[in-house]
């Protein structure tokens, strides 16, 4: 059977579950019958006159579901629409006693998922695209409540990846040409350092920073992930000047560091597809092409999971059984800093300083996953890219939410082109940490207690 | 495990069966060593630093390669990246007995062929779609002696099937306007009536004429298919007219039909991804908004089978054994076609009209493959799209390939795009072909020998 | 000699004058040198390696003026670079002798001022044309304290005329797809309804609404002109609807009336050069392809002059120095404008409804300059390109700027595209105001006393 | 009177006097009657209710007029609106008593032909600017047997030269990507190396070549003037290679040089505006920029009047009325040169290279028009844009054309950025030539008669 005859008799199949959906949901009640449109779509099938026709009547009739008719549609593709194992069996042994073309093409046919054929003629569909990356926000909100839709989303993120290669992506440059329309979706998606209107945007976008974004030629209105970008004389330390709607753009052929200050996904029905080492990789080649003075691309990043994991290791539960002195530093530390006042003290700034770098450059250096990977996430996405965790730096955010999540402190990771293949085979292969000596050297000093590496 | 992690190991493991087709294979004695860099390539994705820049090194290294290094690597996708039918047989085995979200995981990952992915990597390098669609060219050149390839063959055209989704691509107007490096490819990829250069595409691309692809966007300089469209008054029966350079253009604003002349398939390596009926309806769709004076959309098409068919069936093996007798009309006919004095003969020329005109009739409603659909292809593609074998036309094309495949008889396919759906579901699921009166009458009077059914 | 000759001569002189104009003017006592700058430049003109280079460094050289350095630049060019009447009044002499093509070239040749072809030069450097627009908006701020720099702007307003022609502008679509720069300069430049931000601006090009501009290709990122459009059912009669950014878009197929509710002159630069008749009908005529369900279109318009008119008329000096009754029933309307409260008291907007209206009828259909055009200039402009005065609107501006100037009264004007051109013929040659019937019967009523011919 | 009323004023005489031309000159016996449609379009000037719009109908009418009707039509303009003596006699001797903005104004006005604002009011049209650059073009076809049109043509050229001043022209680079609607008019502009058909002009846009046309916003699809540049090692002094089709593409990253060898104007029209010396300049930078390997600009030039001077120079009526010596080395050198045989003779080649060369030398260096300028015109061409006369090349073009006139010698004028503003002010001002040592040393040797420098 030819795979074109195969998926007509999977549509056919389609058309005949979709009867049973309609008829096991009565019509709504309201009249609008939204569900019933979408029975119609999957039933009209059956004649297949066109596919892009019928793509479109199935694409409408999605959008018109509410929530629950959302997952009834997402129960019948993950109910209906999966593998038939006693086929997927038949066929693998088969393969197995002869490994010809044709026994592994039966294999692969059956054992893909149906609902991934689905996907693809929906996506034939004027705005296929992007109804099916919303249809993956709905999901990835249902998922919770239904664990066992996880495979229909595995289904979609494998497609996404697929579509969303690497080589179909467009880098182009945001600035103050852009579309309007584009713009305001970078002051919605903004997720490190929230941009406060227009003014604070146009500021972002002065001669004196740079901002890209990837966009897939299906989406030609969204960007997918983007990254700002702001030249400077020496490597910024503290990201609030950076965000001064009021600062005085510099003159970018002064400047001699590009310092990427902020990286967010904008795409929630695109995750688990990985754009960002792509993007960094790509726009610091791209500096250097354009500014040559530029010697130094490094990032100005958080450090999210610090002072969760401060929490965490205050009053770990002795391995031991054995009690731990209650008036330890690193519990007198990290009491300190519940009471918000110390940020508002010179005083206690200066005191605090050593003991939280310290213990800053030990968590980034030193607590690990099971994995052997950082425990903390941004970090594992840059050492991830070959990048070199540079230099910790006091009170380089402080905003609440800098001050709530890593007390203040921010890091730079950075971009040695030249090094990162190295250093990522490294991190890869050996799970070392590439980090400047001063990193290591504050980590020695961290005011740890002794089974600590029990809690990590 | 991951999939990442999978993909992972799956790269370590390519990266050793790479060193292995190194060892194997000595360096050419001419030191050019394409396969050495490809070993490389594929060796250094233990380290994965950059999987775009090692896409590009991979790339570059199989652009290198000569026929034979080819071939040995296109054996290394068959053989080394297929899937493993013992882990298949268990997965499914696994999914079968626990039908949860992670065993139907395992099991499509399992069932993949490695060798997906390892094209989805390449084509993270820039032109890595150009390349893997020329891939495939080489591939299919390759298949006629290595049979065994197909498996690979199926696994690139079921990832151009999803990459080069109607959703993705754009359809583009084609006139004078467009890049000389576009429109030399219009002269290369004609594949139905042969552009005689410059002037010829000129002509064909003048006021009166329109014409229209379908382009990718990783692929921006390379047409997947063009159609080629002639604005009339009347429905146009005779080509070479249409293909006449010196024909002055008429006023598009007087013409009441749009005759599709030519459609060609561009790209050999996106064989069996199928545009046409996209293309047709689209451009139909176009025209239409364009010029509201336009009320006739059909065709004039080429019968390719239709004397090859004659060959056939002038002796066939009769079935009870018994001798057709050798002097019936058909032979005669048929007899005569084979000498080219006929075309020439005005007298000769009208008295072949009505047996032939009828033959042609007969073999385009009533000659069927196994499959209950015609014999003829370019019939089963417009029938299959909707649209109604409209009239024939009695020395339609009188070029040399016109009287060798169809002895110089062309064909009207209508297009009414409000009739497309329900032809389409009559021909497909009752193998109904609509025909307009005047071809059904044709039919009649075909001058058939009795158990001609049996040969078809 | 040669017109190139002629002014390789001119440009000689030029770089004379510039000696004399450094020499004149001591270097500034805080360095900056602006116009020595200057000087420098025109005297290297001598040598004119490079007129592009040349003009590029005398742009540059007056970007760098400050206010007194641009008048005496200004005053250089009154006094210097004006005709010569001598040379003049001989060429015109010869050329009455002999009107032969030698004459009338020397002729024209001579009274052409030559500070226009300086600005020709200065157009050649990039930005040039920028700088020119710039340079009269300088030039017209200084008319006012040296009346005698009005030929200089005169020169410039030919040139502008001329490069700015209609031939040379493009009609460009402004929506939320536009680049923020050119959007920035709406909120900027919306001299009519003022736009409070990007939210009242975002609401303005939505679905219901267009907004078109004329660009010059010299200048790609200034609209000189442009024209918001509201698209609704019926003849909207109030505009504060029209510009609240929470009212919610209605669906453009919908709409029978595109009213032209605000029309922006931007550059100051350009006063004189007339876009807005070409730009209102090439947008109605835009507008009729794209949605051929509009039927009417009009603006809806202030009427500037109608309160200062009825200030001037309340008291005039009587003709025969006779008095007249202070307590006419128009000085009473007219007092009680002056107080603010009417305006939010019900039963006072019903009772002066009838006479502000009538008045304003009247103001609009009678009340003429001395060249019998009409007082206001709104209604000159909209007359004068051939619309209709169609309905008057009680309280269609109820912002302060419309209480002040029109007591809240706006107009629709009525452009019919094939009444236009009889329209304006009517009242270019015999001073017709085409109204309708209802703002003829209001005028009949105005509460008018007897001499009011005198003060109009 | 303000100048818009003097313009009204104006058309109204236009008007009147084109019912004259109507009058005068009988409808066509063939009952086109476009003179009428023109009379009619020009005579509703009287209502001007859309200066676009009648705009359009003079142009339409314009369009179909024959060429004794175009002939009238310059008549006309020549005749009828040029200045009026009297009134420009009068406004001179006003502004010279009293020489304030209103004089002068006045004198402007009335000293500009009208003709100018006609023209300017015509390309308001749609497709105006290109009607008045054709229009040109058949007034210039009209001036030998009509001298008396010269003003007009001076009036035309002067509104060009700046409507197509520098400032609003845009450079384009041309190559295969450059629409055929475009490419096409190279081959049929090419004026200097004939391009033989699309086959010629791809070799020329390869990756070796790089070709910038300039062009205006109102003319999109017409290139101004063009340049071709081939990249070369060293600096090349034969243009045959460079114009073989079948050369092999070198690679541009090795090239040295970019050899300027054809420069062409494209639109009689334009005949007097001067775009070369910007293009070189820019375009010299352009390269520079894209490939900093470039080292050498320079053209390939031809000496289009050296034959010309030597038939001349060879017998020239001497100055004391004394005979020259008949068997004078000249004379025999030019006497053989007549004879086509030699270029085909090795032996003669060789004897001629150093008496010719030497004399083209000569001619180039010393030979002089009455203005002191060179006598060839594409020497005076880049001298004056101070390029240096670096190189002569023997059998430099062998092409029938090269030989008849330059006895195939090219020549090539070095580009140096750096010193073309120094080499500009000497030639201009000092009459210098700036020469390459072996040029000057060639002209040395010149076998000259002695009162040679009476005969230039």
């Amino acid at each position: 059977m030819s795979r074109t005859a195969f998926f007509q008799q999977l549509f056919e199949s389609i058309a005949d579950r979709g009867r049973e959906v309609v008829g096991r949901v009565p019509a709504k009640p309201d009249g609008t019958g939204e569900l019933a449109a979408l029975g119609r779509a999957l039933l009209s099938q059956r004649g297949e006159a066109s596919a892009a026709a019928l793509a479109q009547d199935l694409i409408a009739a999605y959008r018109k579901l509410d929530r629950p008719g959302r997952r009834r549609f997402f129960t019948f593709l993950g109910d209906e629409l999966s593998p038939d194992p006693e086929r997927v069996t038949e066929a693998a042994e088969a393969y197995r006693r002869d490994p010809s073309p044709e026994h592994l093409a039966a294999l692969t046919r059956v054992a893909e998922p149906p609902r991934q054929e689905l996907f693809r003629r929906m996506n034939m569909a004027s705005g296929g695209t992007q109804t099916l990356v919303d249809l993956r926000v709905a999901l990835i909100d249902e998922l919770k409540d239904a664990p066992e839709l996880r495979a229909v989303d595995q289904d979609l993120l494998h497609l996404f990846s697929s579509w969303f290669n690497r080589g179909f992506l467009t880098l182009e440059r945001i600035d103050w040409r852009t579309a309007a329309l584009i713009l305001e979706k970078l002051i919605a998606y903004e997720a490190v350092h929230a941009i406060q209107g227009w003014d604070d945007l146009r500021r972002r976008l002065a001669r004196d920073r740079r901002c890209f974004a990837f966009f897939h030629p299906a989406l030609p209105d969204e960007p997918l992930i983007f990254v700002e970008v702001a030249l400077t004389r020496g490597m910024a330390g503290s990201v609030q000047p950076l965000i001064d709607p009021d600062d005085q753009p510099g003159d970018p052929e002064q400047a001699d560091s590009a310092i990427f200050y902020s990286i967010s996904n904008c795409q929630t029905g695109l995750r688990g597809v990985s754009f960002g080492s792509f993007l960094i990789k790509q726009v610091a080649a791209e500096l250097e092409e354009e500014l040559p003075n530029l010697k130094t691309f490094a990032t100005l990043s958080p450090v999210p999971g610090f002072r969760k994991w401060l929490e965490d290791v205050r009053m770990p539960v002795p391995k031991t059984g054995g009690s731990r002195p209650p008036g330890s530093e690193l519990a007198r530390i990290t009491a300190r800093l519940g009471d918000g006042a110390w940020q508002e003290d010179t005083a206690q700034l200066k005191e605090l300083q050593a003991p939280l770098c310290s213990l800053c450059a030990h968590y980034l250096l030193n607590v690990k996953r099971d994995d052997g990977l950082p425990r903390d996430p941004v970090a594992r996405f840059h050492l991830g890219n070959g990048a070199r965790l540079e230099r910790l730096n006091w009170q380089g955010d402080t905003s609440a939410k800098g001050i709530a999540q890593s007390a203040g402190i921010m890091v730079n990771y950075l971009y040695r082109l030249d090094q990162l293949e190295r250093n990522h085979e490294a991190f890869v292969n050996r799970k070392q940490v590439k980090a400047g000596r001063s990193v290591v050297q504050l980590a020695h000093g961290a005011p740890l207690p002794e089974p600590l590496e029990h809690v990590t």
